[in-house]
C-alpha cells in the first residue's frame, strides 16, 4: 500500500511566503513520520493516514492563524496500483474496515470525528471522494455522504463534491474517515480537497 | 451525459479581489453556452468540453497577465451517476473516441494539441486522471500518460499527479485530450488540476 498527499497553500496576500513557511514549520513534528518533499506547486506528504491527516490539519491550521485568507489544496491517494509497496503506509483503520458492512464503518467513522480535538479554527473544506477500479462505485460514495450528513460538520451538497464547515479538528477527522472506510481497504481511493479560511466573501 | 467543473483561482496578493473578478470577466462570451454560478470557494461551469476548457484557459490566462502569481485549481467531472442527463454537455469527440483502439485515441489527441492556439502565456500544471468504475481503469491512465509524453507539454511524473509546462493554450488543450479521449466515452472520468504562473520559486 502507497498512500500520500499532494498539497498547496495559497494566501491570498503579498507577501505569502513567510505564511507558506509557518505552514511547513508545523509540519517539524511529523518529519520522522512522513516523507515530505516541497517543490514549487506542491508538497508531498507520502505516510501512514493517522499522522498524514494530522499533518495536513496542522499545515493549514497554522496558515489559517494568519489574519490573510488562505486556501489548501490536497490530492490524496491510496492504493494506486502505479505506486510502490512502502512499509510506512500501513494502516490498522484500513484492516479493520475491510469487509465490514457500510453501517458499522458509518458509525465507527461518526464516533472518531466525536472523539476529535478542537483546533480553536474555523474552516470550509468541499472535497470529492474517488473509488476507482471496481464498477459500483457510487454505492460507497453515497455510503459516504450519508456519514458526512450525520457527521455534524455536513454544510450542503454542490456538484460534484460535498462541502463541510467547522472547526478543523472535527473537519479533517471527517475527510479521514471518508478516506479510509469508504471504498475497499485493499483498493485505489482518492480525494480531491480544497480548504478555505478568513475569506471575505459572506458566509 | 452531465459535464463540468468546479474552479477556484487563488491570487497570491493582497489585492486578490480584483484579480478574480478580471478572471470572472473573461468567463463573458461563455455564458451563453455554460451555466456559469460563483459561490465562496468556487465556480461551477457546466457545458459542452468545447466551451468548458476554453473558458477554463482564458478565466486563467487572464489573471496570468496579472504580475501576482496566480494558481487556479479545477475540478472536472463527467459522467457522474449522481447528476442528470443535461443536453448543454453533448460532446462530438466522445461519441467519436467511443470504442477507438488506444493508440488511435492518442494519435487524436496528438493532433488537437497540435492545433491549440497560442495564448502567449507560459504556464505550469500539474493534474491527475480519474477513471472511474471500471476493473481495468490503469491501462487508460497509461496510455493517457503516455500521449502526454508525446504532447510536447509534458514536464515530468510525480507522485500522484503529471506535471505540464508550457503556453496555456497547448496546455489546456493536452488536459482536455486527457479528459475525453481516454476513459470510456461513456463513464465517469475526473479531474484534479492545478495551474500555476508567475511562482517566485525557481523554475
Amino acid at each position: 500500500m502507497f498512500i500520500g498527499a499532494q498539497l498547496s497553500l495559497y494566501p491570498m496576500t503579498s507577501d505569502f511566503v513567510p505564511v507558506i513557511l509557518s505552514g511547513l514549520d508545523a509540519l517539524a513534528p511529523y518529519r520522522d513520520r512522513l516523507r515530505i518533499e516541497t517543490d514549487d506547486i506542491s508538497t508531498l506528504m507520502v505516510g501512514a493516514p493517522e499522522p498524514l491527516f494530522d499533518a495536513m490539519r496542522d499545515f493549514f491550521a497554522r496558515a489559517a492563524g494568519d489574519p490573510a485568507h488562505v486556501t489548501l489544496h490536497a490530492t490524496v491517494s491510496r492504493g494506486c496500483p502505479g505506486e510502490p509497496d512502502d512499509p510506512s503506509c500501513r494502516c490498522n483503520v484500513l484492516a479493520v474496515a475491510q469487509g465490514r458492512p457500510l453501517a458499522e464503518r458509518q458509525r465507527q467513522a461518526q464516533e472518531a470525528v466525536r472523539q476529535a480535538p478542537v483546533m480553536g479554527v474555523g474552516i470550509d473544506v468541499q472535497f470529492s471522494l474517488y473509488v476507482l477500479g471496481q464498477d459500483r462505485h457510487m454505492d460507497e460514495i453515497y455510503g459516504c455522504i450519508d456519514f458526512l450528513k450525520a457527521s455534524g460538520t455536513f454544510l450542503r451538497s454542490k456538484n460534484f463534491c460535498t462541502r463541510l464547515r467547522g472547526d478543523a479538528g472535527a473537519v479533517f477527522e471527517a475527510v479521514r474517515q471518508a478516506f479510509l472506510r469508504f471504498g475497499p481497504a485493499e483498493g485505489h481511493v482518492t480525494l480531491d480537497l480544497t480548504a478555505s479560511a478568513n475569506s471575505p466573501s459572506p458566509r
